[in-house]
């Protein structure tokens, strides 16, 4: 009876269960009703037909053969009872034998059963087995490769790889020429007047400074500024070029008198002796130990600290040029005055003025850099004198001029000035015309300042009238001496130039209001640098006014065969006066914002301390001898273990949830060359180097901004170190995962894991990176105090594990450069970070196109505080990104050396207090150089990281702190460098729809 | 019978359908069997129990009841008729309406039904309507916010928006000033030799030609060369700053009398008549009509064409330098050959001589980049000549001197030697310290080519050598009019100058096979430049060898002020002669190839013919007054209808495509702010323009360069057009989808679709564009000769359509920079192309962030023909990509214009040739400006494309012309730009498991 829903099951033609569930579960209810219904009225009267049919014949016949059965049975009794008995006996033994034969059936059935659940469970242990073994035998594959072409590479490469030069030094002081002809010193220039022989390319420049104690060379009665000499000293000797062998020296440093020391007292005293201040110096200069009869190499250094250092006593030659008239023979002259006979372009050096502290952080001088336009559209204040000995009467006439312009009708008072003015310009040089064009530009300034414009102005072309700025209430420091005072006008200027008001602070207030700072040069234009205008420039770029040079196409810059000034600076010949306000209001705010960005760039690292000045003075001349700097230093990496003792190893447990698939080959460590560009990266790169990107003074192994090969240039000639993929032919799947491509060479990279007191969370992280292709070291930065347990067994996975004792418990840790990291390629990550193989293999990828930016896993962004102004730290679901946490991101090693050493101190400090935002500041820095956002890769559906902030960001605290991070970053630097992104970086078939037969690039990602 | 059934689905309690289902489907089929069975058994037992029962009652009772029935029946018959009748006819009546009734209520019901179904469908059309309202109404929302924040924008703005300036030009020729005393012309600058008063910012900078013809100016018995002055002329007329109005004129070009095409007999003449041949010119220069007396503003040209130019016979004055001892006032000089006493920095102007063609492509004189290394690592082939008078065997041992030292000990012929060597030193001022340097390199070098080194050298310090080269078989051309050859020594080198040896072919020979080449200063430290260094320098980088200029600190290289040959030359002091071995080969492929490029660069700029020399001489005098350049012509855009005719309109059926998601407001049409920093694009990025991207000449509406805003400032006075997302608190969702964010400000983008012949599919494709967001205009560009349609109807999509009348069918049409587009961004699209809205919004979004590269949807790849070199297009799938087809990709404008007019007609004729490769071309273009690879954006896969290169690419003859076209392409940039990308641009959140709460960025991808 069950046949019809046999039937029903047959008549799919497979018979199988589930085949009947589907059919079950789909054919339609009222179908099923139908038939089961049919199938209960038809079967029970087709029954009850036959049933009656049988009862109809079963009482003659079928009754009667029961009846006969029970008779046969009756039977057995009739049986012997000894038969009986035997055949009990007989079917008793049977019954045994049988049951016995049973049981061991049973046994032996279970027994196989058994076997084939072990054999069954073998099969699938071998399948796994093959499988991965497979797998590991492609992984060798790629690799036997991968190390076949490193190999023939290697006997093929017909250049030795560079290591850092070993110093040339010269083995003694200079020998004594005879002293060259003092007209002869005018055409100094490299070529000419300096000794290539003491500066081998390979020497390293060493710098020799004679102790200013012991060589003081200065004018009688003149002394050196006790701070310069100090700082000096000590300055030069943090500088890694400082030598104090003067023998291996390749330029001597002297120092020459400060003059703004010189006592007054003193001053009746000279007058008295009457010798010659120069002649003086000029003994003192050649009687120099290492002098060598014409000063070769020698490097004189006049550092001004004011504005007064050149307000010379000898108005006869109307030259306030400390060096004027002296022989200085072949010697480098650097100081910020110079005139246009005596600078020797591209041998002497401009310098601003010393004006900062000795070193240290020197960003709270700075204000921010927003908003774009300030209160003020321009701001000048200065003075002009024309005489000291004249009445102050006639002088304010003078200056008054252009307010008064109309009244004066005094005839005489303007014969007088008229005559004085002629009799002032006969004895400075100022001709008729550059006066008229400094009258005009006055005339023209005030007429902007009041005139139909709804921008402002503040223009002082007297300083009485600054003085009574409501910013005067300050203690005016005693840097200007006071001679620039109303009343204390002494000083005859020989240059036409326009002194200074005010203070130092009163000055910065006003400049601090102003978007625009005028610096106007001299009317002299026989004066090519004076240290007023270097102080104008020097505050100007400091509090963020923009400085327009007004005649600055005559002028010299400082560093400016370095420094590209047109960034920072606008340049205006006085004769485009009239076109000022116009070209003004046609900066745009985001040019303007670039200009002072540049302007502070300039002065924090060039200008802002003395040591900035000491280390760039000498890094100009180093660069332009094209000798390298010294290679920054790396951090020692000191083991955490003792050199007798061995850590216990064991073997890695291959990771369940690593995808069997090959990422990559395993190769031997390869560590990134370094220090292949010594000779050209500040040839090639030079601008960029000292106008772009951090740090001109130190040579680095390798920089994120290295030049690309032509992607041609590998298949012919220049194939060395190179993985393309297919060979070149290209590929997805297989080709993609067995050679790295790209448009660098070969490389790996190294993992810095920082770690504190969670020794089992570190070694599962360790051991899930056994097998990890492009890995070549795992540098674990170990933060805590206490030593690792003797007796935890460290995974061998395959590439060394270095343990690096930190010396205290700090973020910043993670960002030291340690000299064990030999890979240009970072990638940090927290110790519970878990980043599976295929995402660390892609983001290595990423990164290897985009090596300035931080690639990497986890993003964040900076939200504007729309209530109360300011940025948050937020670590929503969000479209937009700013920042990628380095907790799981990839990054330059050049970025870790900026980190430890190039960042101002207080953003490490404050990472310390906070125990935190480590990571932001990493982004804030990296934005900073590159004005790029960071790069996000691949969703972050298996980034799981229990311990990171990802849970940390629900304690509060730590957002909190974060916030403050990102307000006290953003003070750091001025402006808050963080930039947006709107895109992630996917492999490029992810979840694309392909044909069958093709590969991905990745199988999950 | 079938409450079993209903029995076992109401023991789900449930009773529902799918629960029986579910039900069915999971309970076991043994179940269901025994159930079944035990049916099956029951039912029928129960069946014959109760039928036999009832047959056994039926015979007596059952049968006796029907009849009575029948007999109750037929009482009927035993009624009246009439009553019947009555009956009948009442029921009849009673059937009738009832019936009737049947019919009405079946016709109510089957107009209700049909109304229920009426309503139903309008009730469904009226959700889906609701659904689009609302998203409308979102929209609109958003919009209308934009709209507003634009208004307040535009009310809160106080600077106007910039337009290209009116040109404010001066009215009158300079008027007639003293001729200022003599000396005071070396002390020429620009703040005291420039009239700026002719040349005001806004003035475009217009320059003027005496006409060679009319004003000659030349020493007598010179004439200009016909070659120069035509091309001169020529050239300068296509330079858009040329004026022929010397009133309005800013500068005044003089063309000089180019020496070299003297006619030999004419010498005798000259010294036979005795006039001297500078006063003569100075006069013929004085008596210029616009000299003003002391030619201000003037420019003197004096273009050098071969070396021989300055063999000057005046040998008393020692001089060669054609305006040495005239009175040239105060006008600019500018030749190839200058004296450190008359070279007045920032004044006068170093250029390259004048070897090449007028104009046109001249890729086809440079030799491919690669291979980097080539057979020598430095040659050099020059003469060195003491003096034309002397024997030429004794000239010959002093040049054979370094050979052959130590056998010369013929005393007399020594004695004889040193006489002359002193004599010719004591002439030329060439000293004895000098003359030991070159010997002393001289004697370096040849130990440097025969000593134990890998490196192979080509030294030839004797003319005769070079000759006997292998490839002096070739026709000599006669730029070099003989006398340097081995038996025309005849001029006397006063400068110590290395003469160039054999023809410029058998140089250029040379120089393809040199890495390096070697370029001497010569002797005489004096000279700042020479017309033989300058032809050596442009020898060398158009031949690929890397100028190392030996003593090059002393020198001034062309156009010195704006490039940076740092980045395309080696230059070392003559003193490190010993280290330049070691610093060659220290030299990276990378950066080999690197400064060989710039090489190549520079030369094609800015000297390659007579139009790039002349229009770099007035882009630097431009350049030097800070007048930016005139704005770039964009192509005229002519409609391709009558303007009479008004094409037909209809309505834009909404695509059923398209998602119903709101991507972004929809806006009036917004173009670029354009020409926004005239001013300061050249002051603060003039270093890039002038040395990495593209063209200097122009100025452009937008630079794809343009700087970054700090991301704090939009928040802080400068949010002018910012649309940050959620207002700055950033999100995801519709926070991101109603605003741009990035660090732009806002913008849209036109889309340029070329199209064919194939009306229907462009018409489809415009209508696919109906309510995209950012769209600002669409361009088609109707490529075909036949007009459009009179009854075509176009879609009014919401934004204008602008069809463009192409002048030719040609695929360059898609990249003209048609005036009608007025975005920076430009999507250009086939005819045929569908991009989902969303897709196109996405690309947008990443294209802003990535503004200089090309951002967009098919990733293609060059692949390394691995069996016969060279490159191959390919289509397949990869992992690897290196071109973005333009059938679907973002760009910038200003590529348009580097493909119109910058890149070498070559290329665009062999896209007109194949009707092909248009968009390889413009990869290359791209990635030779950047260094950088494409962006492809998102998964391909709703990217369908039917006719696009995807299908297309199965024809093989597309393909085997793609493959030309690249190593075409390579052949004519040197080297093959494309680099290579391993990623994809996603939207953050795509397939990212976010919770249930939390939006994504787009919904599909």
């Amino acid at each position: 009876m069950t046949l019809d829903l046999g039937g029903a099951s047959s008549y799919n033609g497979l018979g199988s269960k589930e085949v009947f569930c589907h059919w079950l579960s789909h054919v339609k209810l009222s179908r099923i009703i139908v038939l089961v219904s049919l199938v209960l009225i038809i079967v029970p009267l087709i029954t009850h037909y036959y049933l009656s049919k049988v009862e109809s014949n079963v009482p003659n016949g079928d009754v009667h053969r029961t009846r006969s059965k029970l008779e046969a049975f009756e039977d057995f009794s009739t049986l012997k009872a000894s038969d009986l008995k035997l055949r009990i006996e007989e079917m008793l033994r049977i019954k045994g034998s049988v049951s016995a034969e049973l049981r061991d059936l049973e046994a032996k059935r279970q027994r196989l059963q058994l076997e084939v659940v072990g054999f069954t469970q073998r099969i699938d242990e071998l399948k796994l087995e093959l499988i991965h073994q497979q797998t590991e035998l492609e992984r060798l594959k790629i690799s036997v490769e991968q190390a076949q072409v490193a190999q023939r590479e290697a006997l093929q490469r017909n250049t030795p790889d560079l290591a850092l030069p070993r110093r040339l030094l010269p083995s003694s002081a200079p020998e004594k020429f005879l002293p060259q002809k003092r007209t002869e010193s005018h055409s100094c220039r490299m070529y000419n007047c300096f000794d290539y022989s003491r500066c081998s390319l390979t020497s390293g420049f060493p710098v020799f400074l004679y102790d200013p104690d012991h060589y003081p060379v200065v004018a009688p009665g003149w002394e050196i500024e006790g701070f310069v000499k100090t700082t000096l000293k000590q300055t030069l000797g943090y500088n890694p070029h400082f030598t104090s062998d003067p023998k291996v020296a390749c330029i001597y440093l002297v120092l020459i008198g400060e003059a703004l020391t010189v006592p007054r007292r003193q001053n009746t005293q000279i007058n008295s002796t009457k010798v010659p201040a120069k002649t003086l110096q000029e003994k003192l200069l050649h009687n120099l130990p290492y002098w060598g009869g014409d000063g070769r190499n020698h490097v004189l250094l006049n550092f001004a600290r004011s504005s007064s250092i050149h307000d010379s006593r000898d108005t006869s030659t109307g030259g306030r040029d400390i060096f004027l008239g002296v022989d200085t023979g072949r010697a480098i002259l650097i100081q910020s005055t110079f005139m246009r006979a005596t600078f020797r372009h591209s041998f002497d050096v401009v310098t601003p003025p010393i004006l900062g502290p000795p070193g240290g952080d020197i960003w709270q001088d700075c204000p921010s850099m927003l908003p774009a336009r300030r209160r003020y559209l321009l701001s000048f204040q200065g003075e002009f004198r024309y005489s000291s000995n004249l009445a102050t009467t006639k002088e304010a006439t003078v200056k008054n001029l252009v307010q008064t312009v109309d009244n004066v009708d005094d005839a005489d008072l303007n014969e007088d000035r008229e005559d004085y003015i002629a009799e002032s310009k006969r004895k400075t040089g100022v001709s008729d015309a550059d006066d008229d064009v400094d009258r005009f530009i006055m005339e023209h300034l005030q007429g902007m300042a009041y005139g139909s414009t709804s921008d402002r102005f503040l223009f002082h072309f007297e300083c009485s009238l600054s003085v009574s700025l409501p910013n005067t209430e300050e203690t005016f420091k005693k840097l200007n001496t006071g001679d620039w005072l109303p009343n204390a006008r002494k000083v005859p200027d020989s240059w036409g130039e326009w002194a200074l008001c005010g203070t130092e602070s009163s000055r910065t207030n006003v400049l601090k209001d102003s978007t625009f700072a005028l610096v106007m040069a001299p009317k002299n234009i026989s004066v090519v640098s004076t240290t007023v205008v270097q102080i104008r420039v020097y505050e100007a770029i400091r509090a963020g006014a923009i400085p327009v040079l007004l005649g600055g196409d005559r002028l010299e810059m400082a560093y400016g065969e370095v420094v590209d000034w047109h960034r920072a600076a606008l340049f205006l010949p006085k004769a485009r006066i009239t076109e000022m306000h116009f070209f003004l209001r046609s900066i745009s705010d985001s040019d303007l914002l670039s200009l002072r960005r540049q302007g502070r760039l300039i002065w924090e690292r060039y200008c802002s301390s003395v040591q900035s000045v000491v280390d760039t003075v000498v890094a100009v001349l180093r660069d332009r001898l094209a000798i390298p700097p010294l290679p920054i230093q790396d951090e020692p990496s000191p083991s955490v273990f003792n050199s007798t003792f061995t850590p216990l190893r064991t073997e890695a447990v291959v990771s369940e949830t690593e995808p069997e698939e090959s990422l990559g080959p395993i190769e031997p460590p390869y560590p990134s060359p370094s220090y292949k560009r010594n000779y050209t990266v500040f040839l090639t790169q030079g601008h960029e180097m000292w106008n772009d990107w951090g740090d001109p003074f130190r040579l680095y192994p390798q920089l994120p901004f290295d030049v690309l090969l032509p992607s041609d240039a590998k298949f012919v000639g220049s194939g060395m170190g190179f993985r393309p993929i297919g060979r070149g032919a290209g590929g997805a799947g297989k080709e993609f995962s067995e050679n790295l491509g790209g448009n660098n060479p070969r490389e790996q990279f190294t993992i810095v894991m920082l770690t504190y007191e969670r020794e089992q969370v570190l070694i599962n992280s360790l051991s899930r990176l056994y097998g990890l292709p492009y890995l070549n070291k795992v540098v674990v930065i170990w933060n805590s105090p206490k030593p690792p347990l003797e007796d935890l067994r460290w995974p061998d996975i395959g590439v060394p594990v270095h343990v690096v004792k930190a010396s205290r418990n700090s973020l910043n840790n993670r960002f030291l450069p340690y000299d064990a990291i030999e890979t240009e390629a970072v990638l940090s990550v927290d110790d519970d970070t878990h980043l599976r193989h295929h995402e660390i293999v892609f983001g290595f990828r990423v990164w290897r196109e985009q090596r300035d930016r931080v690639v990497g896993f986890p993003g964040r962004f900076h939200a504007w505080d729309l209530n109360n102004g300011g940025w948050l730290y937020n670590s929503n679901y969000s479209c937009e990104l700013s920042m990628v946490l380095t907790g799981a991101a990839f990054f330059h090693k050049y970025y870790m050396y900026l980190y430890s050493y190039w960042l101002p101190q207080a953003v490490r400090d404050k990472v310390d207090e906070y125990m935190n935002c480590e990571d932001i500041a990493m982004n804030f820095l990296i934005s900073h150089i590159t004005r790029k956002p960071p790069v996000k890769v691949t969703s972050r559906w298996t980034f799981r990281c229990p311990g990171c902030p990802v849970s940390l960001s629900e304690d509060d605290t730590h957002f909190q702190e974060r916030h403050k991070c990102i307000k006290f970053f953003t003070q750091v630097f001025g402006y808050t460098p963080l930039l947006n992104t709107q895109f992630r970086a996917d492999s490029i078939l992810f979840k694309t729809r392909i044909p069958h037969d093709k590969q991905k690039c990745f199988k999950f990602i």
